[in-house]
């Protein structure tokens, strides 16, 4: 450890207290290592901060910033791009202590929360005011790293991605300076849309400590259904055609066959799936509006080869019938074997190019002989593979099927992550993706912002 | 004219030819003076340039960035906050040769424009495809002015605002590099987001040349109801009810008794209408959903004291029921006098405080003496004061309404615009309204990619 790394750790223990930073060995490995990940380095954190309020992580920013110590912020430590890797070392801030809803104004349907509440929790505690907050990432997702991802989930068909709930953020700057981005009005054209540009920004611009989000109604009835198809192309035709006649679908998910099979192995349904490609979709809306559009999906699924249409509008036995794809990525991680590594990637393309685009794909994981599965949030074009494989052994091969499905993807127009980020994994792709001349003025912003690149370095670009 | 002014003139006549620069006197006034605006200066643009393409947009900023000479763009010159006034003279960049639908793809609900395209055109064009655009502002708007003042309407309670609707954009940067946002899916994480950066950046940070929107499905069934109120308050407590209980409207606008009698006194609707607080509803749905909708509205209309509840589901009578929503603005204008001028603003606060904001700011403009007329977006919290006014005898008087209305609206954690942007007229609020920090973050970005200021300066902020 170097002397000013040594000088910031005291100096922030003398500020926060004992309690508010540690170098334990546990510590840093779970802060610096991540089994979600598609990717890991070898070096860890020198040091794991706990802040308990903005003005903490003001303070940590200020300390880093005079010694020149790298900050990673960390939240539901879920990112599957190792956005929380400590590429530089430095210290991980850890908002594990800042996990409160501040105000909740249902009058207003927003909700104003620190970076470390889980949304699911949240979710449950406004379930009686008949408002809920529909961007559903992973389980252990947290709103600090949602927004810093920009995140989705399968609710974004219908209510779009992460960016769009953001009513106000406060920040903390890389020298310690706070700022809110604006105040409380669901809609606003006031200065630079700060929301939409540190969205996203993957904690490199500055660290979120509070948010207010808005929230949206509970729609009165709710539906699910599922169906097989021969094949992912006809599964994905059907998919797409459903969001060409405009049916407002709450969710359209597609599972491959290989991944209905990891299902029915791992036995955590309660049922026997068909090893076939599966399209999941949810329904919200009226009780007439919702049986009207199970009707009218039925209908394209039977034109395009769909077999075994199953739908419920009953709370509970909805619940059985979406089991599939809440246990998916869960049962594909259950089938690890020691020595196993799992990597996880997204791509989205437009809308027309997605029946080739799993098509192709598909048969690529085939003929490399890996052992992957697919899912996609098919009504907006962006799909995951995941692929399950046996340490260094398999490791060109997987690598090899990741590249050439995001190049697939940027051919067809495309983006190499849908929702999940940059990171350490995909820099070389976003290059790729749009450009030098516009990754030059992402860098310029990241130089306005943080001129000695101290707030998570390394992540979506170098410097 | 300075000589680097005279050069920089000469070389972009050489670049574009004789038809690419023009320095009449009355182009000049028509590109650097507003009778829409709240503010005028007295200060004219130098020339006018009309580029027929991104690489002319290029050229010409490549030689404005080497004479240092400022630069302005121009599509539908209907802002109301002097958007376009030339602040330090310089050229005017008018994209009227620039109106091309670049391409359609239905298949993936997108389309491909220049900044010169009118959303109206644009929505008429496409029709048969069962798509449309659904940002709705004043019909001169031309898409590159509405990106970049993040622009909204009616329809905004259903389907957002500007920045939601871009898939990607091209930009000219101020020493003239190109560069492209995003490729074209419609969902994406990958880098910072600089559709929401550049969108509502007022063209102070690049001049954009090109854009792909996303499009909505034109819904099946709509429906047009108009209900009034005995006042002001009793009116919005029953809109902001309306959004508390989730019932989908498509819109929900409201006018007060002044716009009510100047939309009979200009005739332009064929009927009379009630001289009272006026709600205005649009629904859009399925058939059932819509009449669902429209009986939820009027149970919460007649519990509120609503009376003269009237709706339609044909389409051309539901035309005549929108009628004098359509003619608002108009009118107010045609009411002008010669001598008279108009102050048109807007405010957007969280949604409970609405009724507090237009019950107050109602009293106000009569405590005043003014004529001016009130006008909301009510459903997103959102709403406009048009005030007509004898030139300089007056203008101490209506600044004071704004400014009050401004101040109450920030008081409430409000925005001092919702939808028209900062442009000249609002900087003193931004400031107030996002505090010293913010607004350095806002200008450290500005230097980071225009460092000579050269894009639009004086709008938004002062250097």
């Amino acid at each position: 450890m170097g002397v000013d790394m040594f000088q910031a750790i005291q100096e922030i223990r003398q500020a926060l207290g004992e309690d508010g930073i540690s170098t334990d060995n546990d510590d840093l490995k779970d802060h610096g290592y991540s089994e979600w990940s598609s990717i890991n380095i070898d070096r860890l954190p020198t040091a794991v901060a706990y802040p308990k309020c903005t003005e903490e992580v003001a303070k940590i920013a200020s300390i880093c910033h005079k010694y020149k110590v790298p900050m990673i912020p960390y939240s539901g430590g879920s990112s599957v791009e190792g956005h929380l890797s400590a590429s530089f070392g430095g210290v991980s801030i850890d908002f594990l202590n800042m996990k409160n809803i501040v105000a909740f104004h249902p009058e207003d349907m927003d909700i104003v929360v620190q970076p470390s509440v889980s949304w699911m929790d949240m979710n449950e505690k406004i379930q009686d005011s008949g408002l809920f907050f529909p961007v559903d990432p992973g389980p252990p997702a947290k709103i600090g790293g949602m927004i810093a991802t920009n995140c989705s989930g399968t609710n974004a068909v219908r209510y779009g991605t992460m960016k769009d709930w953001v009513v106000n953020l406060t920040v903390v700057l890389s020298d310690g300076r706070i700022i809110k981005t604006r105040r409380r009005p669901r809609k606003s054209s006031a200065g630079y849309n700060l929301n939409g540009l540190f969205t996203g920004s993957e904690g490199t611009l500055g660290f979120i400590t509070e948010a207010t989000l808005k929230l949206a109604h509970i729609p009165e009835e709710t539906g699910v259904a599922v169906t097989t198809f021969p094949t992912m192309r006809a599964a994905a035709k059907a998919a797409t055609q459903v969001i060409h006649q405009g049916i407002p679908v709450g969710a359209v998910e597609l599972l491959d066959n290989v991944q209905m099979g990891v299902i029915n192995k791992m036995g955590g349904t309660g049922r026997e799936w068909k090893k076939l490609p599966t399209l999941f979709f949810k329904f919200s809306g009226t009780k007439v509006g919702v049986d009207d559009n199970i009707q009218a999906v039925r209908r394209i699924v039977d034109q395009n080869g769909g077999s075994d249409f199953e739908f419920e509008q009953d709370k509970a036995k909805q619940a059985t019938l979406w089991s599939a794809r809440k246990e998916a990525l869960w049962s594909m991680l259950c089938m690890r074997k020691s020595g196993n590594e799992v990597w996880s990637t997204d791509v989205a393309v437009p809308l027309s190019r997605v029946p080739d685009l799993v098509d192709i794909s598909k048969r690529d994981l085939d003929d490399l002989g890996l052992f992957g599965s697919m899912l996609g949030h098919i009504g907006d074009g962006n799909f995951h593979e995941t692929i399950l494989f046996d340490g260094e052994r398999e490791r060109e091969k997987v690598s090899k099927a990741v590249h050439d499905m995001v190049h697939r993807a940027l051919e067809m127009e495309g983006t190499c992550t849908g929702e999940h980020g940059i990171g350490l994994g995909k820099k070389e792709f976003l290059v790729e993706e749009v450009g030098e001349n516009t990754l030059d003025i992402m860098k310029a912003i990241k130089a306005s912002l943080d001129p000695h690149w101290l707030m998570n370095p390394g992540k979506v670009f170098d410097r």
